[in-house]
């Protein structure tokens, strides 16, 4: 599988995307409202670092009301999200999301419990 | 630039690869003490999930005292870490390492403070 994005909660997406951009030379791939957020993928060559501003309240706004600002979760493409769960189900690991769900830049996606592997949120997604 | 890995804290090295490289289909690219720490390198496609377990004191074990295991910091690969640098440094933002220093798997790399980069701390990679 791929590396596809590391997805960090932010309270301004316009900032760090500026930061991020001159820092690595990457450019805004694509930005749109979804879920209550603002979600601003910024493109390396080889991947996304994910930048998720709340809007309203939820599960970014809760986080960053607990953590503050920073890495939330890392992202794995994969050609198909149930095989992807279902290999994650036989080792026991918790889901967040039984099927896949729609997500953020019309991807298929679904999350597995950081309860379960290393303190690590990681989310497959299928593009 | 390049996504070069997420470096993870851990507890156990050997499990969580293990782990991933089933959930991921990944494998063990590289696997070494340094500074201290057993340093294991999972190859994605693309990158890297670098998996830190401590086995003194030190950086990574005041980490997972304070915040358990989980996802420590975001590395992205440079053919000039000196030049990344000094463009972090025109930003404003504190730098960790002043200078380029060696890090695992013989790779040179330098940290930029996470209270200038949305509380995400960065680590610039030249191969």
């Amino acid at each position: 599988m791929r590396f596809d994005h590391a997805g960090i909660a932010t309270d301004d997406a316009a900032a760090l995307a500026d930061l991020f951009s001159s820092l690595f030379d990457a450019e805004i791939a694509h930005d749109e409202t979804f879920d209550g957020m603002r979600v601003v993928f910024l493109a390396l060559e080889n991947g996304y670092f994910e930048l998720l501003e709340p809007l309203e309240e939820g599960t970014i706004a809760g986080y960053l009301e607990r953590h503050g600002p920073g890495i939330h979760h890392l992202a794995v493409e994969t050609d198909d999200v149930e095989a992807a769960l279902e290999t994650a189900r036989e080792a026991g690991i918790e889901l967040v999301d039984e099927e896949p769900r729609p997500g953020a830049w019309g991807h298929s996606v679904a999350f597995l419990h950081p309860r379960d592997t290393g303190g690590v949120l990681l989310e497959f997604v299928e593009h």
